[in-house]
């Protein structure tokens, strides 16, 4: 029809002119970008609206509907009483507030790497490398790893690189994720990326095609897959993960869930994992991991398995196994279709702000990696700082060499205190009347269950919020901690809890702790006390439609 | 029907299982996502295939027809002779590719402006601050200007910083703006981006709601835009620069244009204006600015203005006016929704690997700020180094600092050399039978129209190609020379185009322009040179389907 009413344009009035024939022609030709869409030539021609003026109601409701609680209206709350302290234009019961919100240790005081940094300034400004003093302040292998890093990238950190990656930067990923594994890997299979989130875009951009195409996410879950699937408009299909059993995740449920999605008329694409836990800390069994193998094959999904907490694990009965291995331990990696994201925002690194990670993508048709690297390109390339700080992550300094011995120390002083902090955290959580929560193993977070008294669920009803919306919002208010609702990540019906990091500083974390204490056993004083029966309180949370 | 089936699981089997109930009553309420969505619930359940194992054939049909030619099938070629090369394994007539289909002037020998990589080296060091030798290493005012950002970003260059970018780097942006435009700027209107691509992602992901939405977008334009609303799913709705006035654009023909895109049924929600032009070089002038705006506003479109080259104009008698001062001298910032994109990695500033820009965004309501602020929030932040570079770039060294006379020099010098680049290379184009292209006067590219003959037509015709894909391989493998084929960009029916940047060295640009000479001449020649009569060639590619 548009291509008949632009002949018609051609055809009317200037048709004598050449300049007006020849833009109508070449309106025509690019016009194959409008017939060569998915778009239907329908009967919905002329039926929509054919203006729509900038509004909240003219805007796409899938960006409406997306929800990202780590970031959602408790953080905004608390990032309008951080301007309020420094502007000292309102007075509250602290003196500042303590993110515990999101895992962003370096915010909270944790020292980045030295050897990280230093690669890294020397990357940035390679005319140092010639620069007389430069011995007196780099480590000799600081300065050979720049050195080699500035030859080996065309162009330096700034020029654009492969959209997949420099070629350097996933030779060294690659070998160092087969050092872990003990399997081959290869840098073909690389796709650097700004952060992890990224590497999820891509996978719902390239699975979801229509409506009815789904993904299994964990529930608790991290809600960047919420947010991306409603973004996306696709559909998510929960499993839980067993809080009485330590967040397990167990493939008789995964059975039931993904028989009841297709009974619906969903079409099941992909499996979430995430591993270690996010929010909720576990660390996965090997056996578990070879039943989710195993699972994946038999239904033919697409395994995402975030992977982004594995250098951190605080418990000596667990160890981090990566997908990869197991699916080469099975001998399963050309038969499930296997996507291990990374990241150097999380762990001992601990550089979010840097925006780096990696995603290694197995078991893909090349036909379906070409389109990856499409969509990588129309994003030109990851950011380089990025991309090195990764490759630096995945081949730190070897014994022998003159930084190791900071680096180790360093590494290990931040893993030991996150793991006496974890359990102060965990074990006082513990001590509080009405809350639960399991141990940390990995990760960066707490996620206790929190009961609450029947009337605060009853007020936080009447506001049309949840009640650990209530409970979050309170605790901030009385004492500047900000956490995050437990039901931006999902938790089992009638039950509450909340996601807290444990990264405020050795220094800080007592107080954080004695502060959540008194505000807790305030909260329930103040709604009247606990009820000795939890069903009553299930009963009211069903009831409200506002999750 | 999930509802209804997951109950069913509910009430069959493990029903007086407590565990299951558990599991069952939360994915019910976890289930909010799959209703939440905007997904149909009509008679589609059951009706699609339940299960899709992953192959070209059952991936998003949008991502296969999204195309982004400046790294397409000719740039994949390109790399593999640059592997082929560097390995000794294949023998070609040149010694090295010569990148030139993309703006990425460090990969060709650009020097990053000093100032920039020192302050940004200290930032990621900032323990080097307080080295004995620093002030040895370092001017003045660069350890002042690096002291202030690692103070004032809280957590440093490793935190997440606020979504939207760090309020210091927003105000210092907004204060540049306000400079260059003699109007105020506001931090809370910029939003920090990854380059200015994700900028063009958060509009498309916030207008686009069902196929018949549609941005109107300039031919010949930058393929970012036709990839991200082919994958979008929205429609691209063409209006076309004309060659033979300077690329002028022209406010009758866009509304011919919008008028028959909705007569045909559909949606424009937005304009794309790229100024400096991409890959047309002209610079709009003043007067055309006022038309565009005030064709938005009577049509309620959303301006995107693509101004990334607002730096790099290279003809006295032409000026570089922001779309935002043009609307506040009409009076009409808050009538036109505009945004208006910027980016580190253009003009002399060349920091392409480090992915850093920003949008301002006027005109727009704050809710749907509030959703833009949810997008970038999805994605945590923008990475730190590029937004630091980008308020640099901003607010270089004035008079009188120690970076000054340096940072003066430096542009001065990169700026005069692609002047000259410009200008040598468009006059040589001019000079080849059958050639014409008008003068770069702003942004990286010239975009020669070339006549082709009618063998060389027939030729590609047979290959499935477009005329212009088959010139710019043949150019490739003969010298090492990578443009980008017209065809890709969009052009007037039955002309032809490339894209070359003019960014290879002033050592080399000689030797470019003399190979493609030669190149040109002997194309000619072996498809029996060119005819008189252009019509003929025109017909053909009219019923060559495979544009």
């Amino acid at each position: 029809m548009l291509r008949r009413t632009l002949r018609k344009i051609g055809s009317e009035g200037r048709n004598d002119c050449p300049r007006s024939r020849s833009l109508v022609a070449a309106a025509l030709r690019a016009n194959r970008w409008m017939t060569n869409s998915e778009a239907p030539s329908n009967g919905s021609n002329g039926a929509g609206p054919r203006r729509a003026p900038l509004s909240i109601d003219t805007i796409n409701k899938r960006v409406i509907n997306s929800e990202y609680a780590v970031r959602g209206e408790i953080v905004q709350l608390a990032q309008k009483i951080a301007r309020d302290l420094e502007e000292g234009k309102a007075s509250y019961p602290f003196d500042k507030v303590v993110w515990c919100n999101i895992g962003n240790p370096q915010i909270l005081g944790q020292k980045p790497i030295t050897y990280f940094r230093q690669v890294l300034a020397l990357c940035e400004c390679p005319q140092l490398l010639s620069h007389p003093h430069i011995r007196e302040v780099f480590p000799e292998d600081v300065i050979a790893r720049a050195e080699l890093l500035v030859k080996a990238i065309p162009g330096g950190l700034g020029a654009y690189s492969d959209s997949a990656g420099a070629l350097i930067i996933r030779q060294l990923v690659a070998k160092s994720i087969a050092k872990r594994d003990g399997y081959p890997a290869d840098a073909e299979n690389i796709y650097m990326t700004d952060g992890a989130s990224p590497a999820v875009h891509y996978m719902m951009d390239l699975l979801l095609r229509e409506p009815n195409d789904s993904m299994m996410v964990p529930i608790p879950q991290y809600p960047l897959y919420s947010a991306t699937l409603t973004l996306y408009g696709g559909r998510l299909v929960p499993y839980l993960l067993d809080e009485g059993a330590g967040w397990g995740l167990d493939v008789a449920h995964l059975r039931q869930q993904i028989a009841a999605a297709r009974a619906s008329g969903l079409c099941v694409r992909a499996m979430v994992v995430i591993n270690p836990g996010n929010p909720t800390g576990q660390c996965l069994s090997y056996q578990n991991m070879r039943d989710i193998l195993g699972f994946c094959r038999e239904e033919q999904l697409v395994l995402i398995a975030d992977e982004v907490y594995q250098a951190n694990i605080y418990v000596g009965n667990k160890e981090f196994f990566s997908f990869k291995k197991v699916a080469c331990d099975m001998g399963l990696l050309k038969d499930v279709p296997l996507v291990s994201l990374h990241s150097i925002s999380k762990g001992f690194v601990g550089e979010c702000g840097r925006r780096g990670g990696y995603m290694e993508v197995t078991g893909f048709p090349s036909e379906v990696k070409d389109q990856i690297l499409k969509l990588a390109s129309i994003n030109l390339c990851p950011n380089l700082s990025g991309q090195i700080c990764c490759a630096l992550m995945m081949n730190p300094p070897q014994v022998g060499e003159a930084s190791y011995e900071q680096y180790r120390a360093e590494k290990s002083a931040i893993l030991g205190s996150l793991k006496r902090r974890a359990e102060l955290l965990v074990s006082a959580l513990n001590r509080l009347e009405g809350v639960t929560c399991n141990a940390a193993e990995g990760a960066l977070y707490a996620f206790p269950k929190v009961t609450l008294p029947e009337t605060a669920v009853q007020a936080a009803k009447e506001l049309g919020k949840q009640p650990d919306w209530l409970y979050c919002k309170e605790l901030l208010e009385a004492t500047g901690i900000v956490v995050v609702p437990g039901s931006g990540f999902g938790q089992a019906d009638g039950t509450f809890h909340f996601r807290t990091t444990f990264l405020p500083s050795e220094e800080d974390i007592g107080r954080v702790v004695q502060a959540l204490g008194d505000f807790h056993s305030e909260f329930i004083q103040k709604y009247g006390g606990l009820q000795k029966k939890q069903p009553a309180l299930a009963t009211a949370a069903n009831g409200d439609n506002e999750y």
